[in-house]
């Protein structure tokens, strides 16, 4: 039993929520036992495992939490990443919002074959927020990296200026497709843009915003592509 | 020039971040340019409007912050409520988190004409946290309040297990229309399933996870719908 705020596993759960130390180590924590669950059915085998009460004092444990306080349990896992690939993936650009890139692996993982493909000035999939928004699916679907240039199939960039509906531009598309969404302010460089196979909107009312969060974008485009290749089959 | 901490104004943007005060008063906070302008764009007259180093010391706004810090505009602002209705519109049942409370305002701002009506248990729409997810579409289109039983329309619940998919039910469903998207974990009460018009889910990957995001989940159930509607017309 732990019993001082100066052990090893402690410290390195605290230092883990800096991204220096995730990047550094390789490691990342997750909390809470619905995600050291997801971990082990999906065969991914802890560095550390603390169970509050068993392995430690649940108030140290407490302390190093980035949920502040209740988790019952604490695993550090390695990084792990997978390949581009599939009938149908995501491809996020300049998407600096953990909680979006966690969510967006969600849906993904819903969704879609395919992982979720990191490009530039993405938020780190590792950090706390992203890990509790992707839930269990962090660890179904480790998220890929890639350059968009280097991607194979047809290419959409859904983006707000785009001339056609993406319902129109999924009726065309062949697999394996890739959906790439992207920054909510400065939108998609063109460079991207330009070289993709398509690229669509999500239809909007005239009188609402301008777009939608960059996750929800990701999640209409992945279901509309899903059925529109479903409807294909 | 405000230069003292101890000033009235400061202290109730201070105290506004907590929901106690901001039920007590009927008043709650904006930060930041965006928010600030769709307030004006929207015809909302702020109560207090403050700019850093005009009419205080910016070191002092940032102290009030929820962001922490680096607004240069705050305002307050009378809370409204809106009143149900539309040809299309979404009910929250349960949903505890205000970020996602917000995007949905912002989703149904985008797609649908009716106004997000909040059920029981959901998080404060004039909270921090669900102002800057609502973005400008709280100012254009604030919530409304009304128990499920009495709305009128062709009310569908979005539940995982449903018989039927979205895209069927949409197909049957007559204008008014009202989605109702619930807690996550719980699931929507029986009793509100029951009376419904229609029940129906989102098609998801037997290999992913048990349900989407609740704001994703809303997001695709009105954009399915605004399609189905769209196409009947």
């Amino acid at each position: 039993m732990i019993t001082s705020p100066d052990n090893n596993q402690l410290k390195l759960i605290r230092k883990l929520q800096r991204k220096r130390e995730r990047d550094e180590s390789g490691l990342f924590v997750a909390e809470g036992e619905d995600l050291v669950e997801a971990a082990q059915a999906g065969g991914w085998e802890p560095e550390v495992l603390l169970v509050a009460g068993e392995d430690v004092e649940p108030e140290l444990l407490d302390r190093v939490s980035s949920l502040g306080s209740g988790s019952r349990v604490v695993g550090v896992y390695r990084q792990r990443s997978a390949e581009p690939g599939g009938a149908l993936s995501l491809y996020l650009h300049g998407v600096g919002d953990p909680g979006n890139v966690g969510t967006s692996i969600r849906s993904a993982h819903a969704l879609c074959d395919g992982p979720v493909i990191l490009g530039p000035g993405c938020a780190d999939p590792f950090s706390p927020k992203a890990v509790r928004a992707a839930m269990g699916s962090l660890f179904a679907r480790p998220p890929a990296r890639a350059p968009w240039t280097q991607l194979d199939g047809f290419r959409i960039a859904l983006h707000g200026s785009a001339n056609a509906a993406l319902s129109e531009v999924g009726a065309g598309a062949t697999s394996p497709c890739v959906l790439c969404v992207g920054a909510e302010r400065e939108g998609l460089p063109s460079e991207l843009v330009q070289i993709a196979e398509g690229a669509a909107r999500i239809p909007l009312r005239a009188d609402g915003p301008d777009s939608l969060n960059v996750a929800m974008a990701a999640t209409v485009g992945l279901y509309e592509l899903s059925h529109r290749m479903a409807a294909d089959a």
